[in-house]
């Protein structure tokens, strides 16, 4: 293995720093997909990419894209990136940190005189996080070949089309099949932490084993919506009583499994509505909206069957209809490359750094083209996961400036 | 006691069919306060009232009130009746049934050339339902000199000042001070049953034992809106956690106290918010409101009490502040007059009336002045106690025509 490469920190925070000079003033840092500023921020992304010698084009997908030809491009290409489009408060650093390494990589290689068997492509992906199109993971999907018509009719609340704001940002949604790709052989994507857990331990660095499956399972329980004075408690149907029974179930089961050793296990029920939300009615109706995430899909079945079992019985003891339990969608855990992950533990302990191993409970482009490859469902992005975003979990990243190159 | 006087049960069926087809046709049956349909329906009573020999005006305070003379109109005034607004869709005899009864009453004693010692008024008040103005029991709010210029401001969504409607009605809020009574010695209603109980018994007649008094609680949970995905389940402070097991404890401890005798007691969180409600976010704050009623105030006070000390419990295993445990309003019960109660029952039981004791779940107009004499709080009604009526609750009621005039 190549010794790491020497990188300029200084240059890699600059970059950074001016990108988050690049957001809405009235809420930093955003810079949502298909804006103006977004792509004020593309054209600075661009300008950097063609002063490090890249070849720099956009695809019909609308994925930036800067290319370092290598000795034998038939080896195929290492892709490395991110994406710079925000969630509203999204941060300096969630998806940017991974498109200014992948830069400072090349700059790297280059100053130091290197030139790789494989070419490398620097990718900025068009629109991974959920936008006002409803529709997250854009580029990647369209460099997946699963970027489809009825996506691209997505209209934002403006009246626009995706398919039109495609164009607009440099895409071509009439020749997507250009963007589909099978020449990446390796994709590295560097992302600051989007919990806790690294910064409560205070490591540095988290080298993901994979990114999670997620499944989504609505429930809506139907009640009467009675009287909230004249209904005896023996006489209702509260819908609420068995919607909260539920919520209950969900934690201690996922706590169950979280516990049980090596795979990862979480569960939200981050919707819980309330019909018709008086102080005087009895609940008439609840929907909740359960999110299981693992790296192991055994537990997800275990507990959507729990829970199945559990919600109908607090059905039952409530008088209520459990009317629906249905899965919305659901996606199989993505295992990450056993050499890539290597090469990082072992770059991460020459520099001395504390590291991890960590499964991405987040959704991530690189997933998607190995999803498509494996005929894996994918999971269906939809405005219910748009993330309010209030900055916690965008943490600073620190400046490892010279870590990066162990991968490649 | 006198006997039972013969009523007209045609006539009284006819009349309440008559003011059942004044409704809007989108949504039978229903006739809003301060509407034209409710003006309509009132044009109806008048004329009904002025062909029984009442003598008939609106009070300033918008109350519709036909008056029969007594001998000794010094002992004090019999008043009788119930509403003519109705909330959305909220049935044929929900208010009217108690108005027509008064007045076959009234006309039972004429007819039959009855003539009491004491003045008969039959009242049908204003606005008894919560309105678009964000007020109930206006009309009775008015006679007992508590409706003051902060409820005259109230404004509909159209922008209508509630004493503008109330001027529009026939009232006058510049002279409320002549709708103030000291003069009325007994006061009864007759009101169709807003719950099961009756129902479910197949029971004729309910007798008051007393109105509920209602106390309602806020309680506010804050946690962290974290990702769904990223953040372990050790480390989540989830506010729909601390919120669900506070349902729960609502529901157990309600249960416990109202299967404990003869005291009525319910207790309903009937809102539950929940933010920011996306299903791959930990819900970072909830707000549930509690509604707890009871015919023993020490009831609610043992209630409040353990509510308060388990929901701190489930905050603090939340890992979640506890932000707000606050009483938005809290009225005490009202104890309905023991010689009418003995006359009802009297009179169902010599007509062979299958009847019980039963209170009030439901706020009503008679109540109010009893509130203000013993200077008892007020609940407060608002928007959140709207009541979004499907019908339910408002059953036919049985044409016991010849019933009521045991109590007078």
């Amino acid at each position: 293995m190549r010794a790491n490469l020497p990188l300029d920190a200084d240059r890699l925070w600059a970059d950074v720093m001016a990108l988050a000079e690049i957001t809405d003033p009235a809420r930093p840092f955003t810079r949502r997909s298909f804006t103006a500023l977004f792509l004020e921020g593309r054209a600075f992304l661009a300008r950097r990419f063609a002063e490090a010698g890249l070849a720099t084009r956009i695809d019909t997908a609308g994925n930036l894209i800067g290319r370092l030809e290598g000795r034998d491009p038939a080896l195929g290409v290492i892709a490395i990136g991110s994406h710079s489009d925000t969630v509203p408060s999204g941060g300096r650093f969630d998806g940017i940190a991974g498109v200014a390494t992948a830069l400072e990589i090349v700059r790297a290689l280059r100053d130091s005189g290197t030139r790789l068997d494989h070419p490398i492509e620097v990718i900025d992906f068009l629109a991974e996080e959920p936008s006002e199109y409803g529709l997250s993971c854009v580029g990647s999907r369209g460099m997946a070949g699963s970027l489809d018509g009825r996506m691209l009719d997505l209209t934002e609340p403006g009246g626009e089309k995706l398919r039109d704001a495609l164009r607009r940002v440099g895409g071509d949604p009439d020749r997507l099949d250009q963007a589909r790709r099978d020449d990446i052989r390796a994709f590295l994507e560097l992302h600051i932490e989007q919990g806790i857990v690294l910064e409560s331990r205070s490591l540095d660095v988290g080298i993901v084993t994979s990114i999670v499956g997620i499944r989504r399972t609505e429930v809506v329980f139907q009640g009467e919506a009675d009287h909230a004075g004249t209904t005896p408690m023996a006489m209702r149907r509260d819908a609420l009583v068995a919607a909260a029974n539920t919520v209950r179930s969900v934690r201690q089961v996922a706590e169950q499994l979280a516990a049980e050793g090596s795979d990862y296990f979480v569960a939200t029920v981050g919707i819980l509505t309330v019909d018709p939300s008086a102080s005087n009615i009895v609940p008439g109706r609840c929907r909740l909206v359960i999110d299981a995430r693992t790296t192991n899909p055994a537990l997800t079945a275990r507990f959507v069957e729990t829970i199945d079992r559990e919600s109908a019985a607090h059905g039952k003891a409530a008088q209520v209809t459990r009317a629906t339990f249905e899965t919305l969608s659901d996606g199989l855990p993505v295992v990450c490359d056993s050499n890539l992950r290597l090469a990082l533990q072992q770059g991460a302990k020459g520099l001395g750094l504390g590291e991890m191993d960590l499964p991405s409970g987040a959704g991530h482009d690189p997933d998607l083209p190995e999803r498509l490859r494996r005929k894996l469902p994918l999971n269906r992005y939809d405005r219910s996961t748009f993330y309010g975003g209030d900055g916690r979990g965008h943490i600073d990243y620190p400046a490892h400036a010279d870590m990066a190159p162990a991968a490649v």
